[in-house]
This record gives structure tokens, sequence and C-alpha cells, in this order.
């Protein structure tokens, strides 16, 4: 899958990412009551651990699942980077993850859970977007339109990769930056972030600080 | 140590929760760089979560440290109850939670991720009490004054004890209920928290309702 040049993001405020962690532990409440939950990193710790509180369950683990291929995005291979430490023989397990893209996150956390004989396997997002093959158990949101939904456990990471998108080897002061990504992805981060996100660049060589904003360094 | 009858607790919101864990990440930013986020299982899930963003880190793992003894509470002895199931010799481990309390409970990973030979391993937590025999590496706020403090992440779960013990042999309305709280233990939960831990315990078996309330069951 290729990603366009211009398209939507949704930056999802704490306060309703918070709202639909806890929908999506009304969603399971009386469906399906797990032996275990499991986490998928990074995305389903903050759901996760909100969902064993709406259901009442101490028993939270956590696997990490790594895509092959293009940094910073969904769309290569995803492997188990950090396998389970217990053993599930037998146990009804509940997958959370923060959303279904592809879907080959949660595809790829099901056949290496199978693999580990449970009882049963089911699995919760917070969004579920229509193009992903995958079809979750439980979610709280239904997207049936794509865009990119930034969680507020990622907004660093990911606008970093946002900014990097739209400098140029011209400079551009934070506001510059601020309006090209509104005006590109339709999203408006606080001028904090931006700055926080142009420094990191710097910080990794990729980018370099001009008298009043930042450009891009080595471009041809 | 024993729980006295009657002492304070703080409901922190998730607002403060979040900023609290995002200054637990300002502390660290530039005096450690871990190889290796380990959030401690649960309360250290949504803080490493948010660190982790805060530092740009995307190694993240968990692990869980139960405490044997008195149920919901964090006095008996910790224990490893899911390990690390990824080699850490010679990596630079952070360990974040929520609290130190006692302490133990840090002082417990410490003594499990030692034996696994890391480079080095540094500690941080949202509050650190002063009653805590263990002191954090970091932290970002610092108790003077003991009590106990509610995570938003944990309401439903703590507040289910909490309930339990104001609730008595003699049917109690949940404004009474409620009310009892904020007497004995200065908190004023929302209304439909205190209703879902009344139902709790009316699940459990603990607890019954009458026509307008709840009391406790089996009381001689």
């Amino acid at each position: 899958m290729m990603i366009p040049e211009s398209f939507a993001v949704e930056l999802v405020p704490w306060k309703e990412a918070v709202a639909l962690s806890k929908d999506l532990g009304e969603c399971i409440r009386g469906k399906y009551h797990p032996d275990l939950v499991i986490a998928i990193g990074r995305g389903g710790y903050v759901p996760g651990r909100v969902v064993c509180d709406s259901l009442l369950i101490t028993t939270l683990t956590s696997i990490k699942i790594e895509h092959w291929g293009e940094a910073a995005n969904c769309y290569g291979e995803a492997h188990i980077r950090y396998p389970l430490s217990v053993d599930v023989e037998g146990q009804d397990l509940l997958v959370v993850d923060d959303v279904t893209d592809t879907g080959k996150t949660l595809i790829a956390a099901i056949e290496y859970l199978q693999s580990l004989r449970p009882g049963s396997i089911k699995t919760g997002v917070l969004h579920h977007k229509t193009t992903s093959t995958f079809i979750p158990d439980f979610y709280a949101k239904m997207v049936p339109e794509w865009h990119w939904i930034v969680y507020p456990w990622a907004l660093h990471e990911d606008l970093v990769g946002f900014v990097e998108k739209v400098m140029t080897g011209r400079s551009a002061t934070p506001g510059k930056i601020r309006s090209t990504l509104n005006k590109r992805y339709h999203m408006r981060p606080g001028m904090d972030d931006v700055v926080f996100a142009a420094r990191e660049l710097v910080e990794r060589g990729i980018a370099e600080e001009t008298g009043d904003g930042y450009r891009l360094k080595n471009i041809l």
C-alpha cells in the first residue's frame, strides 16, 4: 500500500482516547470474560489498562509487534518482537490494540497466540477502519473513511514523521511548518509539539536550525 | 504495616495523571537514555507509554509484580508474576511505575532485573511517597504526607475495595455510601462509579441489593 502525499490526520485528544477505551470495555462486558488481557505494544498499553479496569481484570500482560519495511508506518510485514513470558495454554485471551488499519498486526498476533494453544482468543480495538482485512471482535468506533489516526500517547513520535514530510531544504518557521501540516494533513498540533518534533529532527541530524526556523539537511 | 480505619484518598483525574507522566518524561530527558523501557504491571502501563513518547523510545515492554498477603494492597511480599521475555544483558533499562509507597515493588523489580545482568537500571514514578524505603531515580512529584493515591486507570478496582470497607450489614443507598466514602476517606467519586462498585460486590456474592441500596451479606 502506498501512502499518498496528502491525507487527513485525526489527532485524538486524551479525553476522547480514554472515553473510547472505556467504551471498548463496555462493549466487552458480559460478552467475554478473558483469563488474560494482552496489550499489543505499544498502541494497546493505554486501552489495555483501561479495559482491565472496566472489566475488573487484574491479569494484564503485553507483546510487542513490529512491522518490517518502511519505518514509522504499519505497512510492512508484522512480526513478534517481544513474545509472551507466560503459559497461556487453555486460557481465554483478550488482545487489545489501538486500531485496525491493514489488520496485519492482529493477524500476526493471533497466528502467534494460536501456536500457544489458548482456550480462545478475542480481539478489541478503539478504532476499526473498514480498510482492515481483519475484523476485530470488539471495537469502540468504526471508521468508514480511511484517515490516519494519531493517539495522544504517540503524538510526539508520529509528529516527528509528519514534520519531516513537510520540511524542505528551504527554511521554514514553526508557524509555517504548522500551517503546511494543516494544509496537507488537516491537523492542528500545538506549536510546542511542532517545535519538539523539529528539534528532534535536528538532533537526529536530519534537519538543521536556521535563524528563525528549520530546514532539511543534505537536500540535493 | 496496618491500614488505618480512616485516611485521605486522592482520586487523580486523567488530565493530571497524563501531565505527571509527561513531567516524568521531562525529568528523564537528557539525563538517561534507556535501551528499553519496562512498565511495571499494571500501574506503569500508562506512564510507561507516555514516557516513551516523550523520550521518543520505541522499545517498551512490561513485567508484572504481585504482592502476597492481603488482597488489594501493596503490603505483602512482592514477587515477579510475569517475567521479561527478552534478553536485556548489557542494556540500559528504565523501569516505570505509578508510585513508590513502601518501595517493595521497585525493590523486587530491581532484584529481578539485576539477575539478568543489564548494563544499568534506573527507575521512574509519578508519585514518590517519602514513606518508601526505596528512592526512585526520577519522579514527577514528591508526596511528603502519606495518603492513598487512586490513579484514573485503577479507579474501578480501587473503588470496589473502598466501597466494601464502608458497607455494613445495614442497607445504604449509593448516596449514603458516597457520603461515607467522603467522610472516611475524603474522596468524592462519581455516583456512577459508586454504583458500579456496589454492583460488582453483588456480583461477587459479597453484597446484596435491597429496595433502595446495598448491604453486605453474611454479616454475623
